[in-house]
């Protein structure tokens, strides 16, 4: 990794998203699949396709300053989403809907960082023409993660009305 | 690792936020030492000692609850904190320091998802004795977040005046 410019310190961290979107897509369908509640199961659904509108968002981006993206592994993102597979093995339940809930959050979490360094380094360099892309990108995953807290939420008044 | 009960799943990520903030002091003095500007290294220097209270007041909850805090590795925080390894081997720079920024805002990030869910679920269990303590440790991650995104816009503007 050569950082000399912000412009390279840009390229590095898109490519860093890049790849830490392409692991969330491989890992959704999973997260989906052991979720029991519908509502859980359906954001993870939602969240599916806007992470593949994500990668797009971020192929037009890369198109539009010329560089390449692919090639580099997020290792943050390898070791967010190596903690959340232990979940994966357990028998569906409410409270396994929080973990994923509490790991998906942490996912959501990483990328609200990230989008938020890249679209700081845009607008500084005058990129104008990537920042509403990225905002677009940024703005989803924010709700993303408040529509999680509120399934989460709704889930635990219901566990507490049935005890 | 059992999820049979939220009571299971609080110690769980109770575990995990132990995990992660003994790795964070680990490596907070290395991204210190690799930090150019003397506002991001008094930040980081800032962020240790909270950092070393927060694994304190874990330990409070810990015998709140009676429970056993010690013995599992947070492999979120090791991804995160691998990723955050190859800046330590760079020259020291204003654009190293952005991405030491960047690299400190997830380990933020994914702090601030962790305490998010034991703030809950703490509450929803009736744990009032805990809830503020967790609290304390909440506001200052969401601080020591904010503290480093102006620190990372000053030294941007910083840049745009020099050229």
């Amino acid at each position: 990794m050569k950082l000399s410019t912000m412009h390279d310190l840009l390229i590095h961290q898109l490519q860093d998203l890049y790849s830490a979107e392409q692991q969330i897509i491989e890992a959704l369908p999973k997260m989906q699949k052991t979720a029991s509640s519908k509502a859980l199961q359906d954001a993870f659904a939602k969240h599916l396709e806007e992470t593949e509108t994500h990668v797009k968002r971020l192929e037009e981006v890369g198109d539009e300053l010329d560089i390449k993206l692919g090639g580099i592994t997020c290792k943050g993102m390898e070791g967010l989403i190596k903690e959340s597979e232990e979940l994966l093995e357990m028998d569906k339940s409410p409270i396994v809907d929080q973990a994923l809930i509490a790991a998906a959050q942490r996912v959501e979490h990483y990328e609200i960082a990230g989008y938020g360094c890249v679209l700081t380094y845009a607008e500084m360099l005058g990129h104008d023409d990537i920042v509403d892309t990225l905002k677009d990108t940024m703005d989803e995953e924010i709700t993303t993660d408040e529509d999680l807290t509120t399934i989460a939420e709704d889930d635990l008044e219901a566990m507490e009305d049935e005890e």
